[in-house]
């Protein structure tokens, strides 16, 4: 049995910020074999200004081709978004579908094809039926809409597996009467791994991103966020975080509003990173895992990742056991030389390992009801340097099985 | 609930062979919570030959660490194996456990200490209490004997997880009196991934292995067999395959007969490494992945074991469901280039994907049932060139879930 609604999702979500000049709509196209939308639009009255990171899968697909055939123009005017078929491994016949549907848009919303971004998310390898898509975009078209509503709707048309929509948004209190928004929305659940962005997340500011370090700490963010997340070790050929500026609303930031957006912007990232954990198929537990003593950045996520990656280590979450020898194991598998002497590992506030030894006052009983907990965080420390790393993850349950050994019938 | 017996057990197991000059012992010395034998002595008459190959984790076991450190002698007089405890990451208290154990045996059997070659396998990160095994020295030195009980009880008492026991013998057909015999055991089913030997495997053969090539054409066996399977991805602290000649039984072989001798050793191995994924924790299917049509062999096996580790392909194949896509997924983030429009993929004689497109005659009832079989063969074909390379694994069922949500309780 699996969830109508993950035990881990979040009572509350914090509403979009109102943004002028960008506009929503969705519809059910027929893509997704219930009734629910499939399928969403959003218009900016002037074109915007879009980064964007994707996936580093070798077979990516087509909406990821040919955003990124177009993204050093750096303009936006359309994002069209559809869910229940991801477009991926169609040879020509998915080139064909994203080549129709730009036709299309650009013919009944009047602007040029390399300002129309894409995303598909779904399954992978049956044709895109393009004309489901096709006959609804004047109807998309015709429907734009800025309220709550419509983009809560968006939120949920974007949803495959997800048993929740996703979304949050951030504002930066200002001493001007300048106001600074970011909303932002994503999906994912399932084929979630690092190494890549997500799957699918658009975040729209009405900050002005021109300065030429934004793609920089764009990318920083996605780092800390997107990129250190993972469910089940496995990448999707679809991943996407778009971030998009609305342009000329606000005057460019000055070095300290700068910082201030980016740390709200990473805040917005973490938020949508973290419920996609939540929403990872089949989990109870919420787990984070915080590696430190390193020598670079990168090493402490490795070694968070190896982690976090270990079925072995899921499993043992999902069985609230204290397993600590799994931790060794995945610590090992690394490949990150590692002082065994200097090796402390807690659950929370409680040690089981202190300087490569088991701790001597060890509290199992302790322990054990800490891990009965929905959310856990591990501390693993692996030597002198100074460099950590926190990813997150969740358990492995026979809820995730269940769910995957039967997606398609 | 899990298995008492895997169903993908052999029937029927080929004998051990005899061989002169080599003797084994088994018992329990309380390492283990039921009464199963837990301890093992293997005694050489003679001195024989050995070489290692050994787990890569940068948290090894102790007795991977003793190993190492005395194998450049490849002089080998005893080899004591226990099961209940890996005597792994234990700190000082490890190192003097291993101390103590060889510092009896070599008393107990007049032998040097670099010549005891030692091995353990288990619960990971907990004390190894050297007393048990100490005292039970004497009895495993008066009770050496050779017969196939012997040995086959041996490979019983090196079980931990393991649904049944493993092992396999063959020999060389000569045209002189000569006769060429190689027995091997091993002991593995959870914790199995590549990138190293397997949990633990012993073989032992009559051949004269003193040529300068030996090492390096054993090293290519690991690779074709141990280092070509995975279960769950975690790589163990206390991997190592031994091969062991007893030596001056047989002269140099000739060539033809060494290269006869190789083919051989490389099936028994084979053998031996399936037998473990066959015995994979939850397993009920044997999955072979075939990839072809690469630039090197490294980079066909790197997206053979893309494939055979990503949870959602296993997940599939646990429900008999040929989700292609997330084949595609699995090539993708190998991170090897392919050339899509040559992607191929089979489900046993069944074209699924042809030319980097659906199989325009795919019939899915004939593949359906293909897939419910116990034994599944699935061939990737991602591009022109000429490399190819084989993997095994298993399926991932809520029966490893489990076992693995409560192993230690």
């Amino acid at each position: 049995m699996s969830f109508l609604v993950s035990p881990l999702a979040p009572k509350k979500l914090v509403k979009f910020s109102k943004l002028d000049g960008v506009n929503v709509s969705s519809v059910h196209c027929g893509l997704k074999k219930n009734k629910k939308d499939d399928l969403v639009l959003i218009k900016f009255s002037k074109p915007g200004l879009i980064y964007g990171v994707f996936t580093k899968s070798n077979t990516p697909g087509e909406p990821v081709i040919w955003n990124k055939s177009i993204i050093n123009k750096a303009k936006i005017s359309a994002l069209l978004i559809n869910s229940g078929n991801a477009n991926v491994f169609n040879g020509r016949k998915g080139k064909i579908s994203v080549k129709e549907i730009l036709k299309k848009l650009s013919n009944e919303m009047k602007i040029h094809v390399n300002e129309i971004y894409l995303a598909s998310t779904g399954v992978i390898g049956e044709p895109l039926e393009h004309s489901k898509i096709i006959s609804k975009i004047p109807f998309l078209v015709a429907n734009l809409n800025n309220n709550q509503e419509s983009w809560v709707k968006a939120a949920n048309a974007i949803r495959t597996t997800d048993t929740f929509a996703k979304y949050h948004s951030e504002k930066l209190e200002m001493k001007t009467k300048e106001k600074i928004f970011i909303n932002g929305l994503a999906k994912g659940s399932g084929m979630i791994a690092p190494n890549m962005a997500t799957m699918l997340s658009f975040i729209i500011t009405n900050a002005n991103l021109s300065s030429p370090n934004c793609f920089k700490r764009f990318k920083d963010c996605v780092d800390k966020t997107f990129n250190s997340i993972t469910v089940d070790s496995d990448m999707s050929t679809s991943d996407m975080v778009l971030l998009i500026s609305l342009k000329n609303q606000n005057k460019i930031m000055n070095r300290k509003i700068f910082n201030h957006f980016f740390n709200k912007l990473e805040k917005l990232m973490m938020k949508l990173s973290h419920y996609i954990v939540k929403d990872g198929e089949g989990a109870k537990k919420f787990i984070s895992i915080n590696v430190s003593g390193t020598d670079t950045t990168s090493n402490a996520k490795k070694i968070g990742f190896s982690i976090a990656n270990s079925p072995l280590f899921k499993t043992a979450m999902a069985g609230s056991d204290s397993n600590w020898g799994r931790i060794i194991m995945a610590i090992g598998k690394s490949g990150v030389k590692v002082d065994s002497e200097n090796i402390s590992i807690k659950f929370g506030e409680n040690f089981i390992v202190k300087n490569g030894e088991i701790f001597k006052k060890i509290n199992f009983k302790k322990i054990n009801n800490y891990l009965k907990k929905s959310h856990v965080n591990l501390y693993v420390k692996v030597g002198l340097e100074k460099n950590s790393s926190t990813v997150w993850t969740c358990d492995l349950t026979n809820e995730y099985i269940s769910i995957n050994a039967d997606y398609r019938s």
